[in-house]
C-alpha cells in the first residue's frame, strides 16, 4: 500500500449509523485510503455511555466520553449524535479547530444550517451532509453541484421511508392507518414514538435542506408548510385509486411567480399522485426525489431512504470527499444562498384539489355545493356522487377542482363546512405531479 | 450584484450542446455568478467556420477560428468539439496553461482519459465531465464522490437514448428494427449514420467511463465487450415478452470473483430484463443507471440521456464547479484509479441465457438438444416448444438456462449449430437484473 498522509477521524455517536460507519472505516480502511489519497485513522468514538450495547462489535479502546478532546485532535469530525445540542457545539468546535465536518443531522441543518455554514466559510472548512436527506440516495451533490448551472423548477420527494411504507401497505391491503402503524412499529419500520415521521416533521426538515440547495436560499424550517398522514384513511386511499391516484407523503419545493416576484414554496403533505407518475411506483420504505429543471428536464433519484448501513454509505462518501479536500488544500466550497428568494405561505400555492364531502341526498344539493365553490373562485372539473345508507341516505361527493389558489380553496371549503347541505368535509387532498 | 472575481470562459465548439451552453451562460450570467462566487465571462467560442448556421442566435463577435489563443487566455475551457483531435490537444493546452477543463467528450475520455487526468494531476487542475455519460443525469459525481465510501457491486445502465427509443417502439408496436430505425432517423432520434448508437459503440464508451469511476480502475475502451441491437427482431421481442422480459441495450459493469481474484467485467449488449425491474419501465429516449452497492443497496438515476439543452445543463453544472475550484484554490480532485482491478473477457461472465432454436419437429430432438447443452456444462431451466408450418413442420425451442459461464454457453451453442437436429440458432440473449 502506498504511503499516505494520515488523517485523524473522530466519530461522534455510535448508534445504528455510527456503528456501521466505524465498522466500514475499520474494515475497508486500505481501500478508502486509496480513494481518498489519505490514510483515514479512526481516532476515537465519542459516546455518552461507553458500555451501552452496539449494533456492531467495535474495539473498546476506541470509545470515549470526552468528545471535546477527541474533536480537537482530529482532521475530520463525523457528527452522528443527532439532535441540536451537543451536536451544534461539537460541530462548531470542530470547525474552529480546522477540521472538516461530516454530518447526517437533518434537524440541526434545518434549524442551524446557516450558522454552521458561515462558521465553516470563515475558516475555509467544509461541511458535508449527503446522508441528511434521502439516506443513501445521492441527492445533495446533484443539487449543489451537478445542477448548479440550471434553474430548478420543482422538487417532489418521497423522503420519509416510514410514511411511504405505511401508505404503501394501506394501499396494497386496504388497511387502516392505525393497524399498519402498529405493525410497522412491531417490524421496526416505525419508532415507538412515531410523531416525527407520521406528522411530517422529518420530511419537513429534509424539504428545508433540499429547497435551500435547489433555490440557493436559506429556507428556515418554520417556513415549511407541514401536514402528516395521520388523517389518511383506507377509504381516502380507495377513492384516490378509483380516480387514478395513489396517496404519497410528498415534500414539494417549487419555484413560483407571485404577483411578478420570483418566490418559492416548500411544503409537506399527503398528496394525490397520478398512477402514471414515476413517484407512484415507489414502494415500501424506499425514497425517491423527482427533480424538474429548466434545461435538464425531469430527473429522478431512487433508493433506500434509511437504514444504518445504507446511511453509512453516504456518510463514508462524505468522509472521502472531506479527506480529499483536506489533502488538496484550498478552502471548502461554501453554500450558495445568494438568490435569497422569499418563501411564500401555503395560501399562495396553486394546485388541483380533490374534496370529498358527505351531503344530504336531496335535490339541489349539487347545485348549492357547486355554487359555493364557484363563488369562492374555485372551478369544478369533475364530480362523482355515491349514495350510501338506506333509511336516511347520505351522499358522498368527490369533487375534482381545476387549479386554484390554496387560500381560495380553503375559504371555499370553510364555506362548504358551514353550509346546511354539507354534513361533513371528509377530506381535502392536493394533486401533485400531473 | 456583488463584485466577483472575473473568470474567462472559453467555449470550443458550437453544435447542439455548445450553442445552448453559450446561450445559457449569456442569459443566466448573474445567477451563475452568485452560485459560483465568480463572474463567468464568455471570452469566445472557437469554431471551424464562423459563418456556419447555429441552433441559437449568438453574438457574432464571440466567434473565432483561433482556438489556441482563446484557450491560452482563459481560466475555464469547455471542450464540446467531440472526437479525438483536435479536442485532445486543446484540452492538454488548457491544462498546461492553468485552466480547469469541462468536457462532454465520451469518445476522448474512453480512449485518452488517463492521459488527460494525469496531465491535470501534475498541475493540480480539474477535469469535469458530468455530461459525458447519461447526458443530463447526474451520475459522475454520485459515483466519484457520494459512493466513494462504498463498494459498488454492479451498474446496469440504459445509457443510449437512440437504442432505447428504437427498442421501446419495437416493443410497443411490434415493429421491425429497420422500420423503426428509418422512422427514428426521420424524427431526429437517430443520426443519418446510426452505427455509433445501434452497434453499441456509444454505450461502450460510457460503460468504460462509468466502470472506471465505479471500480477505481482505468478501464480501456477495448476491454469493453460490445454487441449492438441490429440483430434484434420483432419476434425476439415478442418471445421475450411472453417470458416476462423486455429487451434493453444495457451497459453492465460488474465486480466479479474469478478464481479468487477480484476482477471486473464491462459489457454492452441487448439483454432480457424482467418486467418487474425498474429499468424495464424506462421508455422512449430516456436513460437510467441502476447501481448496486454493498452498503447503499440499490439506487437508480433516471432522466433525459441526450438533447442539446439537457446536456448543456450538465456542462454548466461543471462550469460552476470548475469556477468554485478556481476561486477556492488548492488542487483539483484527481481520478482515483488505484484499485487497478483486472478487466476479464466476456467468457468469464456468468448469467442466465435464453436460447432460441429452429429444430426439426421430430421425436428425440428435445433430448438431443438437452444433451448437447448438458455435455457443455449448461443446465436447462425451462424449454418452450412451438410448432409452425404445415407440410414440413419446424419447431421453435425457447430454452432458458440456469446461470452459466459465457465460454461454456458459447461452446454449447456452437455445438448446437453443428448438430444435425438444429436448423438454425435464432438468438442467444443474456438475462440481467434478476
Amino acid at each position: 500500500m502506498a504511503e499516505y498522509r494520515r488523517l485523524r477521524v473522530a466519530l461522534l455517536g455510535a448508534g445504528a449509523v455510527g456503528s456501521q460507519v466505524a465498522d466500514l472505516l475499520l474494515r475497508h480502511g486500505d481501500e478508502l485510503a486509496d480513494r481518498a489519497g489519505a490514510s483515514l485513522e479512526l481516532a476515537g468514538i465519542a459516546v455518552r455511555d461507553v458500555d451501552a450495547p452496539r449494533d456492531v462489535d467495535l474495539p473498546r479502546e476506541l470509545f470515549t466520553t470526552d468528545a471535546e478532546s477527541l474533536i480537537l485532535g482530529s482532521d475530520i469530525v463525523i457528527e452522528l449524535m443527532g439532535g441540536i445540542e451537543p451536536a451544534r457545539t461539537s460541530i462548531l468546535q470542530a470547525i474552529g479547530s480546522g477540521a472538516d465536518v461530516v454530518t447526517a443531522n437533518k434537524a440541526l441543518l434545518a434549524t442551524h444550517g446557516p450558522e454552521l455554514f458561515e462558521a465553516a466559510d470563515r475558516v475555509g472548512a467544509s461541511v458535508h451532509y449527503e446522508a441528511a436527506a434521502a439516506g443513501a440516495i445521492p441527492i445533495i451533490r446533484p443539487l449543489r453541484d451537478s445542477l448548479a448551472g440550471d434553474r430548478i423548477v420543482r422538487i417532489m420527494g418521497i423522503v420519509n421511508g416510514t410514511t411511504n411504507y405505511i401508505l404503501d401497505r394501506m394501499d396494497t391491503e386496504g388497511a387502516d392507518f392505525a393497524d399498519v402503524l402498529a405493525d410497522a412499529q412491531r417490524l421496526g419500520y416505525a419508532e415507538a414514538d412515531p410523531t416525527a415521521d407520521v406528522e411530517g416533521y422529518d420530511a419537513a426538515q429534509k424539504a428545508a435542506i433540499l429547497a435551500s440547495l435547489a433555490f440557493h436560499t436559506a429556507v428556515p424550517l418554520d417556513a415549511v408548510y407541514r401536514e402528516g398522514i395521520t388523517t389518511v384513511t383506507a377509504s381516502m386511499i380507495e377513492e384516490a385509486r378509483a380516480a387514478g391516484f395513489v396517496i404519497k407523503l410528498l415534500a414539494v419545493c417549487e419555484r413560483l411567480d407571485v404577483d411578478g416576484t420570483e418566490s418559492i414554496s416548500v411544503r409537506v403533505y399527503p398528496a394525490l399522485v397520478p398512477h402514471s407518475h414515476p413517484l407512484a411506483s415507489v414502494h415500501g420504505a424506499n425514497n425517491a426525489v423527482f427533480v424538474e429543471a429548466e434545461a435538464a428536464g425531469s430527473l429522478m433519484f431512487y433508493g433506500a431512504g434509511a437504514g444504518g448501513v445504507q446511511t453509512a454509505s453516504a456518510v463514508l462518501g462524505d468522509v472521502v470527499s472531506a479527506a480529499r479536500r483536506h489533502i488538496a488544500g484550498g478552502v471548502g466550497v461554501g453554500e450558495s444562498t445568494r438568490a435569497n428568494l422569499p418563501v411564500v405561505p401555503i395560501g399562495h400555492v396553486t394546485t388541483r384539489y380533490q374534496v370529498t364531502l358527505e351531503v344530504a341526498d336531496a335535490p339541489g344539493v349539487l347545485a348549492t355545493v357547486a355554487g359555493i365553490l364557484s363563488d369562492g373562485g374555485v372551478s369544478v372539473a369533475t364530480i362523482v356522487q355515491t349514495v350510501e345508507g338506506d333509511e336516511e341516505p347520505t351522499a358522498r361527493l368527490i369533487i375534482g377542482t381545476h387549479r386554484a389558489a390554496e387560500q381560495s380553496l380553503s375559504a371555499a371549503v370553510a364555506a362548504l363546512a358551514d353550509s346546511s347541505v354539507v354534513e361533513r368535509v371528509v377530506s381535502v387532498l392536493r394533486v401533485e405531479g400531473e
